[in-house]
């Protein structure tokens, strides 16, 4: 394996931006050769293969500070920060950084880029060892296999344990399946708006996004980064639709109601006369920007295959059974993807195995999208139950 | 105006079926010419045009048993018996028949099809004076447009007034709209799973699946009929994306969970899996082959420009100041797409005018769809209601 860093300076445009972040990450990579193969849960061997990501914060003498930030369908690695391709701030601004509930003074915050994602790990916008794009050659990976790739990550970063995964959203399913998979190199875990498995609503939710990009002719079977094409209409709709499931019925009518875009009166045509068709429209545009079609088809499909319980006999609780993790599970109410019952199960099955298992659910009207925001009661628990954990795990209390 | 009648005999295939059956409606036709425009709320007048209708039952001496059924977005004029064109049974069999809550041994039932639909009623795939299909040059409908058709449709029928106008969905938004601007002509009024205005969700819904059709080059802006292609693609994304608002997430979970299709295992591809994805890949692939791509368009939009109050100073209320309708308001406790806190906005405006009211909220965890399903309470509520409403207009008592 190597370890390479590279700065990407004045990309001609945004599009250019994130061709060169794909091939040359603004963060930190590391390459597994044929020596260390990945065994997916596909059956194969993925190899060679690469994880671009990023830390903030020192890893301290004990290595017992690291946390693993696990990222969303379409996150990255850039938690904080201008985003190098997008010029955007970093996904979780409210959350990581100096003095913030994840803080950076006093923890080692690591946030790796998923398998099958595009901004610098292998995913199907990755080449082959032939020099063409995978596209849909690059089998299916899964919760499971992003989370062997990144305990990689770790013995490459010489960390034996985290003190904390946390993540929201599919970042939840990583941080649940830490704690099944690697019980003794997580210290404790914080599972976002999760569910330990995907309902059959997300299961239909997702397949309308790979139809829709699918049924773009640019699309080409998946050979339009060889065929010089862009699926951007497909993953645009794609996007509009998976939006609304991020927000809530009464967020969207506090935000937009009918109130109309730029206009005084409906102008009886197609144009987006309301304000909330105009915002989805832009949440399309601009995510086919910044966003690998095919790598959605994958991740969307990762999230589609989690089952936890399936992997332990179809018992949930014996996926924890023994584990001394300490793990805070937090939904929210409004959040219909990942509504509370989800939350339950996993608290219930956490119980049952007897594991150490706090569980928060938190009132506020903002949808799925509520831990990417301002939600000062989710940074209290954030910032309560990290403490404690360093605590527990017996780390220097901040200066 | 003039009233024809024509029988589809042995069409070559379903398309084809459908085909003639936008152009030649196995249903009664009242055509309203030169003499008799309709004022559109879009400012113009559409003239020639035509209803396509049904009728069951038969209408009484005193023309006082008169029941006006308002079909859903894409639903039409066949209520019960073979669909002509897709072979399959009306859309509303539970409800509608002989001895059914809507009882047609006792009332006369009439189901028109839709300005803007393409089963007979002019819409933007039946064709101008020059002979080409209207497409995006139809002026866009509005639910008040409908009704006012409607109205024209009654006047040529010789019926002064209705008995009921009811129907489910946007159904119900035309039984709502009827109270409002024809309170004389409705003795009662029905309105199941609907609300007084459409929501921010339900706009940003809709958007996405007109993006979708506008999205397959195959839509041609428009043009497809002229040129010869079919948006079918894009329509089916969009119909799967609403299919699945008109369900329940205890309804998918209840039917499909994350049960495989015709497998044991998964395949580690992008082929339907699971249950949930082959159904929904079902209900785009059929309904393509009996909707208009252009139909879809405006009847979204004319769901999306309801918002009742905005007609009366943004005062619901006021819609129904001295209404002498009795109305009842029938709502799910799973339907999302809209929600008992729409019914009960409806129901406190009719309450603020003095109005006669009822109100049930059923549960079911059948979703927005349940009024097309086999629902005991929903039928009761029915058959209870029209029975009271008869009796208080003096229509004898069923032999």
């Amino acid at each position: 394996m190597s370890v390479i860093r590279v700065e990407i300076e004045g990309a001609a445009s945004r599009a250019e931006a994130i061709r060169r972040e794909a091939d040359e990450p603004h963060s930190e990579l590391v390459r597994f050769g044929a020596e260390k193969p990945l065994r997916l849960d596909a059956g194969v061997d993925l190899s060679p293969f690469q994880i671009a990501y990023k830390t903030y914060g020192t890893l301290n003498a004990e290595r017992s500070n690291a946390i693993l930030v696990c990222h969303a369908l379409t996150g990255d690695q850039y938690l904080i920060g201008e985003h190098p391709a997008t010029g955007k701030p970093g996904w979780w601004e409210t959350m990581v950084g100096p003095g913030k509930p994840i803080d950076t003074e006093r923890f080692f915050v690591i946030c790796p880029n998923v398998l099958g994602s595009c901004m610098g790990t292998t995913g199907p916008a990755s080449k082959t060892a032939g020099g063409e794009p995978y596209g849909l050659s690059l089998p299916l990976v899964t919760i499971g296999d992003m989370v062997r790739a990144q305990a990689m990550l770790l013995d490459h970063l010489g960390i034996e344990s985290l003190l904390c995964a946390t993540g929201g959203s599919m970042g939840g399913m990583q941080a649940l399946q830490w704690a099944a998979s690697y019980p003794k190199r997580v210290f404790a875990a914080l599972p976002i708006a999760c569910a330990a498995r995907h309902s059959a609503q997300n299961i239909a939710f997702h397949e309308v996004g790979r139809q829709a990009v699918m049924a773009d002719p640019d699309w080409r079977n998946g050979r339009y980064l060889i065929e010089g094409t862009s699926p951007r209409r497909g993953l645009a709709v794609a996007r509009m639709a998976a939006h609304i499931t991020y927000l809530s019925d009464s967020a969207l009518h506090r935000k937009f109601g009918r109130e109309l875009q730029d206009r005084k009166a409906l102008t009886f045509g197609f144009d987006a006369d309301f304000q909330v068709e105009s915002y989805l429209r832009h949440q399309g545009s601009i995510f086919v920007e910044r966003f690998d079609a095919n790598s959605y088809l994958y991740i969307t499909r990762a999230m589609d295959y989690f089952d936890l319980a399936a992997d332990y006999g179809g018992v949930l609780a014996n996926a924890f059974r023994g584990a001394k993790t300490r793990i805070c599970v937090v939904s929210f109410t409004s959040d219909w993807l990942f509504p509370t019952s989800d939350a339950r199960q996993i608290v219930h099955a956490l119980n049952a195995a007897g594991a150490s298992v706090s569980f928060a659910e938190i009132v506020t009207d903002k949808g799925h999208d509520a831990f990417l925001l301002e939600e000062p009661e989710l940074f209290e628990i954030v910032r309560g139950f990290l403490k404690a954990a360093a605590r527990a795990r017996g780390l220097k209390a901040k200066g």
